[in-house]
């Protein structure tokens, strides 16, 4: 019988001939419970390998073991799409020499497709996999649906390693990668910890201040123009931007509104919109809960999409061009609409764009649901302190205490105030809250650039510099 | 509403920039049935376009007004899999200048990868397509299933037009070839014709030496030592193969052999199989019959799989890697196991290898089926007039007057005489036919190239010269 498989993540690196300087590719569908990261650096550090690059799709509290090997330079060059606060404190302390480059989920695989990012290795998490490679997300005991996010990296990278806890026999069906990509398979106990893979459920605030930006997210959409007949929208995972999704819901099936499809990191609040008939189609390019996986496992018009067939800026087109409405976070929100989603109001590293700058850049409305202000700090500010997506991508902000709409929408705020939403200028609504809060003091910059921004059309969008000490 | 949608075949053409010289690629799904590459053609002729090559999975009689465009030097290159008698026959008079190429279905998509034979603008003909691109065999009126070997055409043109006849709302779910390789979507009254598309059903012979030959190949299969769990199979749609599969699925049952897959293109008896239990998955680049287009549609245990997938030979892997045994025909098979389905009796092209190389190179065990002799022609010669696959790749060749084992596999040929079966020396199988026919005459060779057969790795395995005029 054929086999790519080898007997550990030790011989798999020896193989793939992974030497100083070259470039480590990882996807982050285990999210917060992948265990594949740090056992594949682990390795790499061990090996005596040195001065990588690691390219993640996203990292999250889990590998904060890299700040180790970035500390002994194993590691002296990082490319993400996100990056979860504890790690992104270390970095905005300086701790790697070169800035950390940020791209979007659909700039990262364009910029790995083009060669303008090449990977050497690619390590891929699969919850499922038969020993010539064939892998997927939707079974196995660590199943984490969609490895959308990890298709490029198959694709393009000189030599793909598919790590696996779900070896099945050959031929695996509804496979993600096809064997076609994969050079090493390796059977490993535990990708993940079930428990931080995907959340069990996720779950719709019950705050009085996110129900009421819900609220009027859900009516900035119905009076949009955009809620008709073939309807597309995509929404994140946090509590207010699913209680948005479910006050969307009564309304498409109140007004009887049957949707196309429903995109993006995929919620079983979106699943219920699908099964309740307000969509045709689920297009998944990263599962965020339990049902989300199970959806996609047993539910043919749920379909699983990669990175490049989600958000692409250089394909021919990818599914955000042809999304209407999106509903977006934000740390701050400046009078130009510009979105910061990589600091905290500190300048702290805490995120990042994902899917942000992609789907907002897509879709015909762009929103950005934020309340007024997080612990006395008004989210309006003159200017955000990094940009993460440009302003002229974002159409209405929403908050608790109004709703400011980009004045290059003049349609819209017409229609919202013909509806009787409270649409007010987004200075109005720095002052509204300011008169809450008081004006806070601007925050010292830092002048050593610890990260860039890249933007989707490949140029610095912005650079965030290192936190001075106090 | 975002579309690619542009409103004929012509502005199509128009907008990718097709110019004097460039390739153009087809692939062959819809078979006899096929009007695309007729239209597109007579669209390029009619835009004074030449010197174009063809690239096109296979070539069939439909495709005859070909020849029309060679003559008048639209046409001045051809590249195929497979070539139909009406065109072989043009073709082996001498009709092209350049000699025609004739590659396997594993290396032409390796080809088009590497950029060995780039393609400029691909056509791919879609029963199913929405209007940014994303396209499906499964569904439509022109339904033709699987749409694997377009697969690589539309991921390495430089210009990628869908043409269908079944227009859907975006998106298409199931889709075989996503938006993100489309640059235009046409729409057309009909891609095919229904009846030439696919068979209605393949049908097993009914022809006593037909039956022999299949009674003695899976007696072969049932003694070959493969045909345990996890067993998997590949045959032609060819009468005598599909008796042979008949009989092959009564061994399996009987003796409760759990197969893994069954592969190839794929008939409504391997569906049966599937069905009945003799094999777990089917594994399809290409749909012979409605039966088998039907169960791609609605079995989650039949998949389709791109040409790259099932046979591409430098791939990390491809489907034919993990084959057990493929059954094959041939119009000769010399005393070295060269086996030529390429040319016919006397000379003129009729054929190509299709997966025949593919699979024998791949498979365990590669099984040649056809009868001692065909209008008092031996099946067994000396030499065969071209070489379409090499002998080393075949093991066994089965005729209704005896098995004949190439020497290689002498094992084989040991079991199968413990299992009473008639096992001849190749040479003595020739004798025994030339007993019966006589010794044909040699034909005579022209000098004249008109096609080279490439092989798997690259190289002319051989060359078929014009069939002198009588």
């Amino acid at each position: 019988m054929s086999t790519k498989v080898v007997k550990s993540i030790r011989e798999a690196i020896a193989l793939t001939g992974l030497r100083d300087g070259m470039t480590v590719s990882f996807h982050h569908h285990l999210r917060n419970g992948d265990y594949v990261l740090n056992m594949v650096m682990e390795q790499i550090a061990d090996l005596g390998i040195r001065d990588l690059t690691v390219n993640a799709s996203s990292l999250f509290d889990a590998h904060q073991p890299l700040a180790d090997h970035i500390r002994n330079h194993v590691v002296t060059g990082v490319l993400t799409d996100y990056m979860a606060a504890g790690l992104g404190r270390e970095i905005s302390r300086g701790l790697l020499e070169r800035p950390v480059e940020f791209r979007t989920h659909g700039g990262r695989p364009s910029d790995i497709a083009s060669g303008r990012t090449p990977v050497d290795v690619a390590f891929i998490a699969a919850p499922s996999a038969d020993p010539m490679g064939n892998c997927s997300g939707k079974y196995g005991k660590s199943a984490c649906g969609s490895l959308g996010y990890a298709a490029a990296d198959a694709m393009y990278a000189k030599k793909v390693v598919v790590i696996t806890d779900g070896l099945v026999p050959y031929p695996l069906l509804d496979w993600s990668i096809p064997e076609i990509y994969v050079d090493y398979v390796v059977e490993v106990e535990a990708i993940g910890n079930p428990a931080g893979i995907v959340s069990g459920t996720t779950r719709i605030t019950r705050d009085p201040v996110g129900l009421v930006m819900a609220s009027y997210a859900a009516r900035v959409i119905e009076h949009s123009g955009l809620l008709e007949e073939g309807f597309s929208f995509q929404t994140g995972a946090g509590g207010a931007s699913l209680a948005a999704a479910s006050f969307l819901k009564d309304i498409m099936l109140s007004k009887g509104v049957k949707g196309s499809f429903g995109l993006g990191g995929i919620t079983g609040y979106m699943v219920d919109m699908l099964r309740a008939g307000c969509f045709q189609s689920l297009l998944d390019v990263q599962c965020f809960d339990l049902q989300a996986v199970e959806s996609l496992r047993t539910d043919p018009r749920h379909q699983e999409i990669s990175a490049l067939h989600y958000a692409s800026p250089t394909m021919r087109s990818a599914v955000v061009d042809s999304l209407d409405v999106v509903i977006l976070g934000a740390t701050e929100i400046d009078t130009d609409f510009n979105v910061n989603v990589h600091t905290d109001s500190n300048g702290y590293i805490m995120g990042g764009s994902g899917g942000h700058s992609d789907t907002a850049a897509g879709a015909k409305l762009a929103m950005i649901i934020a309340p007024m202000f997080r612990a006395r700090l008004p989210i309006v500010t003159d200017r955000v302190t990094c940009v993460s997506t440009p302003g002229r991508d974002i159409d209405v902000l929403v908050t608790q205490g109004g709703i400011a709409v980009n004045p290059k929408n003049g349609a819209l705020a017409q229609r919202l105030r013909d509806a009787g939403l409270p649409v007010l200028d987004i200075h109005e609504l720095k002052a509204k809250a300011e008169a809450i809060t008081g004006t806070p003091k601007a925050l010292p910059k830092g002048d050593r650039v610890v990260a860039e921004v890249i933007s989707r059309d490949g140029g610095v969008l912005d650079r965030i510099c290192a936190v001075p000490e106090l």
